[in-house]
């Protein structure tokens, strides 16, 4: 393969760090120097280095980013991508009456085509919307894994494990998950990692969790499990365990620093002290906790105790999108009106989290999250020359978090490949896979009724 | 003036209604004849009737609406338009901070000028996102009115009194906001209306007040106030009156059906029971309640309780934009999670909140709010061929609310003219409106600084 370069000049350069107390986002006018998937130069004088040098010799494409904002593509913690079929398929009522009603009965009728579709579905909304990597977990992983290798975006994959103590169920899922490892860990020129997906405390039995911990050791890969998402869900283990769910989790010796735990709503005292003591990840989800009527997860509280909180919009069947622009001012202003504080999750902290945290939520720290030398070149370019963006503060990640949606984002790359350009999609027939999930849906509905 | 017709074809029609108990929006497919600035015919089945005859002989345009959905434009029934200039200039801070600080040292610096800039990039922005009609108090509000009239939007002007019982500064309010009524009330070809606007009940004397009503009553115009946004307020209106703020207006006789409260977001039951009786409109701005930590408007029980409740976005200083689409998913799932019950404010009930009430509230129910043969054309025309449309609901209302964003708009017609086609705006100048915004908020700074 022949060497690729891409320049992206005169942007405005926003980026998460951790090496200031008292900052979350850096920000400077610079150019950033592509080559292949990697960041291999980044300079706010391209007139007198190597990115200069580089830029006249041997670039193939030069983008000039005058009025954008250029930033590390947004990272989705927690989300089931292949629902974007059930978009708005059943909304405003209880939890159960959803589930029993509507999304099992037409999961039911799921194949791994239609959840290619809805991925590939899934996969543009992000794109467009700028994100570039999602953690997701659901069923038919492997062609969830197709989609995501064809679209070029980045996804750590969880086949979603339950067992309700059946032992047979059980062997099927460790064999679907690890297939899946097995197939698609470090796939698509690495844009794609593996988890493992038990499902939940209440879902999945002790044994399976057992199984989990000694399998994700051995495979050196992490954990995706949803956490204390509702208050029925925490007072059912308590029940059948004695303990609450972290608490169940740390006894059984589950616990370990490579596990997102999507929602946390539900949290005790002593919980938040067993998720900080293991450096358990927490993906904060405000859309799909208020929609469903779950609850407020405490992340100001979560945070204060130095807890790594990222972001993610749940499926689409209850956000119902998946726009990290949207889901990142939900998460503030929820906090704001909780905690009654003005203060409480300022627009650099929220970007950090819907970023660099969510890089450490899936163990990719060292590959995405920020803008840096020897990264991958996961970067979105966001329009600034625009009415929802002007004015333009002092603290950029203000239009970005309180002002903006996905509708902002010109230009998405992810490991080195433009995406999206100047809104348009580069390698996706959009309309094509617009017209399929149609018809995937109404499939699944017939199928079902 | 030559009659002018525009005919829009095969849309899906989504019209809030009043008539069905069960049912806050219906829908159907059909066609809308719009003959200068009205609405003259409806219908589902183009090819027998007038409109089908009139499209063929006199129509000047024809918009076809296949996989669009055509529905009333969005009513904004709280904002401080000129603030757009604020946008981002202070966030995450305390109230009193936010305002002594950084708002009223920059307002400090206003002139008619730029506030007619700020209303003409808020009239952009809300054209852009969908929104026809705003309710707007400010200072400078003849500016705002030329702001209004060159835009081509419709709005409901008040000028913000407040004289901290000051008899002169009192005389000064009521001349400025009579001279506004009288020079600007029904010009704009109609699409300027006008409202007394006592700021509220802590910065407005009882003598400002209860001339307020007298004059409101001579000049046959409503009342725009700010009422029960935070704590404090009410503790302070009851330290000074010995009555809680609606308790206090009540019994001085303000209160009657023309009034429209912002926010109400600290409510007793005796003071629910207050504006149920006077029949107050109330305009509830989540996205501002929150992002000031303000707190939780009762918007569920004020509902329940047959309250007229619509939609503001307030100022994008405390918001930070003016996109309805989005604040009515934000006070969508305020409520549920505020309430624990997913079944609170659906979306069919919220779309009627932002339209159909928003009209109500503004006194400008026989013009506009509904899809009606007779009222104007205030019309917007959304692309659902998109990812984040992607499948449709069978109830249409779950994508506008829970799914899309002001970028979903394709079309926006005031008043029967055309004010955005395809996103592109038809009489203003968007990059020079952008560029004079931008000199505006720094010479602002600078003053100040």
């Amino acid at each position: 393969m022949e060497t690729e370069y891409i320049l992206i000049k005169n942007a405005l350069i926003l980026n998460p760090i951790d090496n200031d107390k008292n900052k979350a986002i850096e920000s400077y006018k610079g150019s950033v120097l592509i080559e292949n998937d990697k960041i291999i130069e980044i300079s706010n004088d391209i007139s007198s280095n190597n990115i200069y040098n580089n830029a006249n010799n041997n670039v193939d494409k030069v983008i000039d980013a005058e009025n954008k904002i250029l930033m590390p593509g947004l990272i989705n913690t927690h989300t089931h991508a292949s629902m974007d079929l059930f978009r708005g398929l059943a909304d405003d009522m209880p939890l159960h009456q959803w589930l029993e009603e509507h999304i099992w009965p037409t999961e039911a009728g799921l194949n791994g085509e239609y959840c290619y579709t809805g991925a590939l579905l899934a996969a543009i909304e992000m794109i467009k919307s700028g994100t570039t990597t999602f953690n997701d977990m659901y069923f038919y992983m492997e062609d969830i894994a197709k989609a995501v290798d064809e679209s070029g975006i980045r996804a750590s994959l969880s086949y979603g494990m339950i067992d309700f103590g059946d032992k047979e169920k059980r062997e099927n899922e460790f064999k679907e998950n690890i297939s899946l490892i097995k197939n698609c860990n470090n796939t698509a020129d690495g844009r794609i990692t593996t988890m493992f997906g038990p499902h939940s405390p209440f879902t999945a039995s002790k044994e399976l969790l057992e199984r989990v911990r000694k399998e994700a050791d051995e495979y050196n890969v992490g954990i995706h499990i949803h956490m204390n998402e509702t208050k029925k869900e925490v007072e059912d283990v308590v029940e059948s365990t004695g303990n609450r769910p972290f608490e169940y989790l740390n006894d059984i010796g589950f616990l370990k620093d490579d596990i997102i735990a999507a929602h946390g709503v539900w949290l005790s005292e002593e919980e938040i002290a067993i998720i900080k003591e293991n450096n358990i990840k927490i993906s904060h989800n405000p859309c799909s906790n208020m929609k469903l009527s779950s609850g407020i997860a405490p992340v100001d509280k979560l945070l204060n105790n130095n807890v790594c909180v990222s972001i993610g919009t749940d499926g689409a069947a209850s956000n119902n999108n998946l726009d990290m622009f949207e889901e990142m001012k939900f998460a503030s202003l929820l906090q704001k009106v909780n905690t009654m504080n003005p203060q409480s999750l300022p627009s650099d902290k929220v970007l950090k989290m819907a970023t660099l945290n969510g890089a450490k939520s899936l163990g990719l720290e060292k590959e995405i999250g920020s803008i840096e030398v020897g990264k991958k070149a996961d970067i979105i370019l966001i329009d600034t020359n625009t009415p929802n963006f002007t004015p333009m503060s002092n603290i950029p990640s203000s239009n970005i978090v309180y002002s903006a949606n996905g509708s902002n984002v010109n230009t998405t790359i992810c490991n080195g490949k433009i995406l999206m350009e100047n809104r348009k999609l580069t390698n996706l027939n959009e309309e094509e896979i617009l017209e399929k999930s149609k018809i995937a849906i109404k499939e699944l509905i017939d199928k079902r009724d």
